[in-house]
């Protein structure tokens, strides 16, 4: 937990409530009054603070100056959806790596079990924890779409319209670019890869598949690789 | 398990004995005599084989043509002890990317209980997991040193002078090279960073500090990160 996040304060003195937060400070912190603390506001700025009560029951901090907040970088991350286990490290890293939207979809080798997870629910959590963990404030957009078919001729078709997309695939006669710096779509497969005819269906609506390597990478470990590639450390 | 990994055979049929692997072709990749399958010898080639007997007790294949194994890349990373959970898919993870040595070392932020962790004896069962994921063939050395400063004065002082190392450090001035293709070492803190004391004995021993961006990563993501970054996907 690099900074801790709350609602929108009322009050010029900010109150920390959240448990996990509290616990944060105080044992692992080990933080007293007088301390400063680094603190965001969601989906607005970040401060860094100073603590002026902490008991049990209480953590109160006074904003000192504003910190810049790290910029996202501009990808839409499409990953099919992995197992329940990995789910909370992936959105979590790939909110932590700054990407502006996820999106979660089905392909043949997505086990049609992993969207009844619970864990789907607590997305939003696991999007906490990746701000925390990098110093960002703002919120993104997680989207789902359980139906291969429809998502790419309805929906991606629409915005690689707008900005390319790319999928990265083992076979790809292409390699990925570096410090591609615009906006684009970048699509992941689940363990295993996209099927030939999810590859083939992307590339008809201009997709353009890409590959990483000849090393097989896990989904969350090519999700970094290929970031790190695309966009300059922000 | 993109590769099945077998120790060198005496024979031109081969017999692969784990029963992990043994599992994954029989449940996941349900294959049958006949079907072709990736096959490993440790340390030294891969194959494409036949499979020409498989029931419950036995699982034998015949080579039919070599496959590339791909290089690696020529870095020592460096990485304090990351929690005892962590270490396995961090271990795995270095290996799949292609690191040529791994080193763990003792940091001041490094919780000493984790230097009992036995985990730390599974070390080859990782390394194992990471080739098997990468498609690799070829162990690595993995070296622990739980001390931190006679391992930066006798040991990373020494291999400083033959190559270069770099620090990930979220104040160093200088970015991460790009494409840096060159042999060295990549050193990685602590959850928390390295202390200042540490950056400053790093540095005396002429460790070039680099930082990744803004945002504050795990060790198991500015990993993936910093090694796309310096190197081209192999």
């Amino acid at each position: 937990m690099n900074i801790i996040l709350i609602e929108p304060p009322q009050d010029t003195i900010w109150s920390i409530e959240q448990p996990r937060q509290r616990q944060h400070i105080q044992q692992v912190l080990k933080s007293k009054v007088g301390d400063q603390l680094k603190v965001g506001i969601i989906n607005s700025a970040r401060f860094t603070c100073e603590i002026v009560a902490l008991t049990e029951q209480n953590i109160l901090v006074r904003p000192l100056y504003a910190d810049p907040v790290p910029a996202k970088i501009p990808v839409t991350l499409i990953v099919a959806l992995p197992r329940p286990k990995v789910l909370r490290r992936l959105v979590a890293d790939s909110v932590a790596l700054g990407v502006k939207k996820l999106v979660l979809i089905h392909s043949y080798r997505v086990d049609k079990s992993y969207w009844q997870t619970p864990f789907l629910q607590q997305l939003d959590h696991y999007m906490q924890l990746g701000l925390e963990q990098s110093g960002d404030v703002h919120a993104i957009p997680i989207e789902h779409y359980p139906r291969f078919k429809p998502f790419v001729e309805d929906v991606l078709s629409q915005w690689t319209q707008q900005q390319p997309s790319f999928v990265a695939h083992p076979y790809a006669t292409h390699t990925a670019p570096i410090n591609f710096h615009q906006a684009c779509q970048l699509i992941i497969g689940p363990e295993g890869g996209f099927i030939p005819y999810e590859i083939d269906l992307m590339q008809r609506h201009s997709v353009q598949p890409i590959h990483l390597g000849t090393r097989v990478l896990r989904t969350e470990t090519a999700i970094p690789v290929l970031l790190s590639r695309l966009f300059p450390l922000g």
